[in-house]
């Protein structure tokens, strides 16, 4: 946690109500921070079901094999979440710390360890004593409370600057059920510092599998579209998990993904996914400004959100931002190495509704004035259009500081 | 050019011999700085053979699409390089631009069109008006000299801080042959300011065809293999010309690429890529450290190449070497986001002789204080062993500092 909280924060937050069938516990630990929670246990009724989406790193962290091994079952009991250690690239002794905590976890909630979910952030390449920690979940178990999801934002944090919670009611079928998230992350990866994770749960009574098809085709154009640094971490882990608790005020269960009264709580989920992501680049290491950036007439989807990402990514780019300059030729670099099909003289750039270059030129009818003052707001809109097809895409990101170089330049130590 | 010069500047430049067959002039024109030159004219005598290779950006500039056509002739009469203005993304300007410049200098040397090659730097989507300058060319071409290599490396600087020159007398056959190379860029990219441009030349008779297999070999572990900022230019260009002027001296040309006397030739060029290579990224913006990046035992050298660019890209393992941090965390994490084979268990990595991590672990053996003191050179070896096959790569890059952000940072005014 940051002394200074980001310029980005919401200004304010929302009052986060229960979620029937989950309970909170949260606790200090001391596994790396002093004075502050560093542990998360959510406690799930039975029959809660769950989906999950990880990181594509090769070199995954202990608590996401442990993740994605359990997740076949598609069942959840408890979720476990320390903040100060990554549990990554730990070896061995790193499958035997997630074993130890599972077990513990399993013998606290009354469950298997296949119903035990984990996840770690914080130092990578340090081995997770479990033994600090497990002795604390019988008793968060056993005291844990609905109404503590603010907290539970708090105790994952590294190197945020504020808490990211959301929350929606939405209908479904002849009831109301409710969706509560919380996610951490500042970069998008710093190993000894930061990773995201997110973690969402609703009282909906959904299967497994549908759950699993709505957030992976939810994350996509949501925690999939953003990017802090193009750095993926060993860690990143979103879980959604569902209690069902709502059948018992007779929401019918849902079994199949098309399933017309599922509309709404899909665009509810997708709006949350959205929300926690967004929050997630706005509270970017050293971030002053987010900036979206929208590929339009490419080849296809994919090749646009390849340049979108291409333009996002560039540090060029992230550079003039924070420099509040319009520097569109960096736009147009960015373009041609990303690689993708584009013609140069059909491309068109955007910043905000100030079109800049058209044609394959600048636009002879570009206001430097207007386009400066532009610049100036906290939210930057990048529009390129390739002028070839229909592809369309948008991603999420921040501007590069010299405060990003600031806080991930420092010792570990 | 900068008040300030990199603390990773030679302690001496070479004293540059002329190269028979080649004549130098450099000019203020004026095109954007003041009091300082601003345009190269080399003039090669009749019988030069060229050869290219450009960048691999969707949106090259005017310049780049001039040397490509003309590059199928094989022959140069005169090389003509403007800094301040990249004439990119110029559209129907930009090419009626490089005709006009390439016309004048064509009329000025006493050759065609086809035998001119361009080269520009400096701003991007700014009509480059020809006009400016190419009244000067006749002027030029007459006063040019043998003797003007550093003024010529002067001239065509934008953001670099120091002028980058590199020479080698070398045998070839019987007879002895000179090689002499320029070279600009201070980002790999920053196309209002900076772009890889590099200019060799020799007096050695070899065909262009053998130039050309020479060249695109000898680039792959050179100017391939360096990056600053991962942004690649619309205008990266690198020309080598030999004047074949030795063979007035008994130097026999060179016909065929497998031809045994050119071995040594081949080394020299080699070495020469590379001295001008490493030259660009110790002038990188804001650098304080160079960093070299050894990747072995990948599945192949090509996965080798990607993975050692993902770690030399990473802002977080950059902004760890700025901050004197033996970070190997971020290097983990750097290999795994590559996308390519790895195994997370079985990585080992070194900054320098000091092994950080070994077998998926963090190595016991290690010791912070040493590595801490490794950490204070201005030099800075990482290497990762995948551990699952032989292929190897190293590329070069440097440190992102404070700097990076503030030279790219500033407004473009």
């Amino acid at each position: 946690m940051s002394e200074t909280i980001s310029p980005l924060a919401p200004s304010k937050y929302p009052k986060m109500p229960a979620v029937e069938g989950v309970r909170i516990a949260t606790a200090e630990a001391g596994i790396k921070y002093k004075n502050r929670t560093d542990l998360l246990t959510m406690v799930f009724d039975p029959g809660t079901t769950v989906a999950g989406v990880f990181t594509r790193s090769k070199c995954p962290s202990a608590p996401v094999d442990f993740c994605r091994d359990n997740l076949s079952g598609g069942r959840a009991r408890v979720l476990v979440v320390n903040s100060g250690n990554a549990n990554a690239f730990t070896g061995k002794k790193g499958s035997e710390s997630t074993a130890a905590t599972g077990k513990a976890a399993a013998d606290a909630a009354g469950c298997t360890p296949g119903d035990v979910f984990l996840a770690s952030t914080g130092v990578i390449g340090e081995p997770l004593d479990a033994g600090r920690f497990s002795h604390l979940l019988s008793g968060m178990v056993k005291d844990a409370r609905p109404d503590l999801w603010t907290e539970a934002a708090k105790a994952i944090m590294t190197t945020d600057t504020y808490p990211k919670v959301a929350t929606a009611t939405v209908k479904l079928g002849d009831g109301e059920v409710t969706l509560n998230g919380i996610a951490k992350g500042a970069g998008m990866i710093a190993p000894d510092m930061a990773t995201m994770l997110s973690f969402i749960a609703t009282d909906a009574p959904i299967d497994a599998s549908v759950l699993q098809e709505l957030l992976s085709k939810g994350v996509g154009p949501t925690f999939n579209a953003v990017t802090v640094d193009s750095d993926t971490s060993t860690s990143d882990t979103l879980l959604l998990f569902a209690t069902g608790a709502a059948a018992k005020r007779g929401v019918a269960p849902i079994t199949q993904p098309g399933d017309a009264r599922l509309a709404p709580f899909k665009r509810a989920l997708n709006k949350i996914l959205k929300n926690l992501a967004l929050q997630v680049v706005r509270d970017g290491e050293g971030a002053r400004k987010q900036v979206e950036v929208t590929v339009t007439g490419a080849k296809s989807a994919r090749s646009a959100k390849r340049i979108a990402l291409a333009i996002a990514n560039s540090p060029l780019v992230k550079t003039a931002v924070a420099g509040e300059d319009a520097n569109w030729g960096r736009v147009v670099m960015a373009v041609g190495k990303s690689g993708e099909p584009a013609d140069r003289d059909l491309l068109s750039i955007w910043f905000g509704d100030n079109r800049l270059a058209h044609n394959g030129e600048r636009d002879p009818g570009y206001s430097e004035e207007q386009t400066s003052a532009y610049m100036k707001r906290d939210e930057i809109v990048i529009r390129a259009d390739i002028g070839i097809g229909r592809g369309k895409a948008t991603v999420w990101t921040c501007d590069l500081t010299k405060e990003y170089v600031a806080i991930n330049g420092d010792y570990r130590s």
